[in-house]
């Protein structure tokens, strides 16, 4: 048998007909300048040209143009070796090749398949396809998860959950097990509860099980989910973009099938934005009416309890168990806020319209009606919210955060820092504004469903510049910060794409109560 | 642009040239027969003969016979849909095509590579090459671990041990955790435990972390890790092979590089057994050398602490932190039991005698004696061993065992059922032949090394028939028991192969308290 020697060493080849001259040879220079990160020659050795194409299951580069951007930003360089060649002549100027690969230490093995064409003499590859070799898995992603066991809480008894699994956001206390807060120098100084939240203890009683503390943004103040201490967790929905938070963990815990149920909190988005980002059905409950005992508090004028599903009908179960018994209340009013529209991208926008009209129009929502509301009120609104939000915040971590200093991560720790300086007497003006907002919405909102977007866009890319994250969080803050002003139920359904394809939430906000009737609508709709 | 139409709905065609007459119908139809598992219709569409190829990463098929093997065997029928088919002809009777695929529900994307060729005016595929979607991974793998966290518990000092990370056996106490011992009937009765069993304790304080509670055979009494009701851990060193047990799960964490330092025990090989499997280093310590308080019982005349790692200088540390201060005796012997050796597969005592004469012609090992040891001799005293074992084993477990009927696996079951029937003068002449046998071996261990196989050979696949789980085990065992007759440390080095190249065990035996010389010799001569 002919042996392919070459930098990795020796291995046999196995052809079908004669190799043709030089391909060998070609196919060496490849592997060298592969494990050399020799970039030059890598792009001499593929064909030039809008047709050459390289593809490894999850991205297929087409032009030679393409090919070569993907290799210059490359910073891992692939360590193999090739344990055997096999070779398809194609005529006298072409032939396929496959080469099987390890990674060293006995690690996984890989293939190739590359598509040689001679051109003038000279062997290009104008086709490859790699399948990479996998790497370890980690015994728990900790972007996601603190702690997870299989389940890590048993159910404690039987009822509509049976058989579901929760991952619940690291703010909740669960019997046993500390409150980490999403900040390592908080988990630290915990010891662990004695008793677990009643919302967590209401799972379990109705037959749902722990399956693990899944990572929340620090003290969830934020709706990136970009932990600086544990990482971004996943995205499947947009692999290259960031989960959004507080309640990301569970949220991607949700998104992966690891688990049926994320529950979490929302205090200016928190459900809402990680479900929208990942293409999840995420409801934020009325104000008050599931106990927030045993969970950390941001700003408990705006802090509720939610969950993250993949589907209404499980977040109705969910429901069923956490909620007061459901009230006969149904809108007859969909209520459409332009001002609001207007801050969601374009594309957004657009899209939250045609959807909006074609339930109206197939009457799945009730009529539509567009309600006046200013930008100046908004903006007031928004800014009595974020004032009083942030002085709440600093009432309940400034203490420990002050004895702490140098622990959090920068985006958060900026947000305390201003929340500190926020006067008593700011708060308390804040507060009479919210007071009245609170007033102008229960009347909007008396039988009549608001329907807007969940965010002002899809998830940006993990590592979008602080101007274009800034820009996504000031628009969606003043989308979410309706229902906290409110104290009025969201729920975030999957109906809505950018203009490259990610996800976005249309939001339904109905009036305070309406919990169960936002999800019935979901249901009866299929829009979940 | 042109379209693809086919089962999965239409996707974008590319094409570098103009596309062969017939070639997009004869991939719809590959593409309809894949979905619909239209075996024969496949076999059809590859080419016949032994150049047809098949590759997907892990498995590379060649031949059109080996390929019809795979397809008539899989039971999982992929769904998916062509999202986009690029076209690369090649001459008239030939093309490349590349196929993007997408699972359902926004589900991951795969790429398939398949050369086509005109055979008698009939399109082929004459080479594949898929990229299957990654499945998604769940929370934790429970074959692996039962409770992972990051980490689950905290170092409570600092020393020779700061940062390393430790999978427990679910043997062992961890203060705030139930102990499990592999099986969830036995868990669902169990307490938190208050304390940590010592030997975790003294890990924490030398500034180990635990990363989790990892899987054990049913009550340990098994040596294969195949646990009925959470399943077999991988076992990276042979892909289709078992993992070996009882410590199974600290095995597999360790060799996948989740955890550094896997806490286990040994009574008949539970250490070295799956040590030798998954080329690993792995420790049995002499007897009674390490506290087992706090570690749930299997036969404690025999019943040992013991450690997995990837080097030898990490278990050093560990034995260093466990192990009473060093003796400082050194052997001046090598030992080989031709007994012994011959109950190996003859690939792994042609590999065990080879690197044994290697190591003492290279003085790595002093001088090599032959011991004398008749087949009759080693069969009495290896019947008292199991007969002893297995009657501690039912003293230990018996009651639970009876009172919890039809919850074990059906082998560990068996193997109780037999253990029930032993009567206590059985037992008591066991121990006679167990302690003249401690005797002898004492003897025989005095400043000497015994090196012999840690198995009789490579791991089993997980597929293997009962005749060949058993052989191996018989071998197996009635090499470990030497260890547990001497009340012997005993050092498992991952320093044989067997001929298909799986990892198997060349076995340091050490006179009791000999266990850091052990180490020490394997760490000067380069062993692990």
């Amino acid at each position: 048998m002919k042996l392919f020697s070459g930098i990795g060493g020796t291995a046999p080849v196995q052809a079908s007909g004669p190799v043709p001259p030089g391909l060998l040879e070609a196919f060496d220079a490849y592997e060298t300048a592969l494990l050399t990160n020799d970039v030059a020659a890598l792009d001499a050795l593929f064909a030039p040209g809008p047709h050459t194409v390289r593809g490894d299951g999850t991205h297929l580069l087409v032009g030679h143009d393409a090919i070569a951007g993907f290799r210059s930003g490359r910073t891992v360089i692939p360590t193999r070796r090739v344990t055997g060649v096999l070779v398809r002549p194609v005529g006298d100027d072409a032939a396929l090749l496959m080469a099987s690969t390890r990674a060293p230490a006995g690690g996984a093995t890989g293939l190739q398949t590359q598509m040689w064409q001679r051109v003038e003499g000279v062997w290009k590859v104008g086709a490859a396809h790699v399948s990479l070799p996998a790497r370890p898995a980690p015994a728990v992603d900790e972007s996601i998860w603190r702690v997870v066991g299989t389940p890590m809480v048993d159910a404690s008894g039987r009822g509509p959950l049976d058989g579901a699994t929760v991952a619940v956001k690291d703010l909740f206390a669960v019997a046993g097990q500390k409150t980490g807060a999403g900040n390592p120098a908080w988990l630290a100084g915990q010891e662990p509860n004695v008793a677990s939240a009643p919302a967590v203890g209401a799972l379990l009683g109705a037959g749902a099980v722990i399956t693990g503390i899944a990572r929340t943004d620090e003290f969830a103040y934020s709706l990136a989910g970009q932990n600086a201490h544990y990482g971004t967790p996943p995205n499947p929905a947009v692999p290259q973009g960031i989960s959004g938070g507080s309640t990301s963990g569970p949220a991607s815990a949700v998104a992966l099938r690891q688990v049926d149920i994320g529950l979490g909190t929302d205090t200016a988005g928190s459900i809402r934005v990680p479900a929208s980002y990942q293409g999840l059905v995420g409801l934020r409950t009325t104000h008050g009416a599931v106990s927030a005992e045993g969970v950390l508090p941001l700003a408990p004028s705006f802090d509720t309890v939610g969950w993250l599903t993949r589907d209404a009908a499980t977040a109705l179960r969910v429901a069923e168990v956490l909620l007061p018994a459901a009230t006969a209340t149904s809108a007859t009013r969909t209520l459409a806020l332009p001002t609001v529209d207007a801050l969601a991208t374009p594309d957004v926008a657009r899209a939250l319209q045609t959807e909006r009209e074609r339930l109206v129009a197939e009457g799945l929502l009730p009529p539509l009606e567009q309600a006046d509301l200013t930008t100046e009120v908004l903006e007031e609104w928004f800014t009595a919210f974020r004032t009083l939000q942030a002085h709440e915040a600093w009432a309940a971590n400034g203490d420990w955060i002050t004895a702490h200093p140098g622990t959090l991560g920068a985006d958060v720790a900026a947000r305390f820092t201003a929340a500190s300086t926020i006067t008593d007497d700011q708060a308390a003006e804040a507060r009479a504004v919210v007071g009245l907002a609170r007033t102008v919405l229960a009347d909007l909102l008396e039988g009549a469903v608001l329907v807007l977007p969940s965010s002002a866009g899809g998830a940006p890319a993990r590592d979008a510049g602080p101007d274009q994250v800034e820009a996504e969080r000031a628009g969606t803050l003043r989308m979410t910060c309706l229902a906290g002003l409110a104290g009025a139920p969201a729920l975030s359904l999957p109906r809505l794409r950018t203009a490259d394809g990610r996800p976005a939430g249309l939001c339904l906000l109905g009036a305070p109560g309406s919990d169960r009737d936002l999800l019935q609508l979901a249901i009866s709709g299929g829009l979940a």
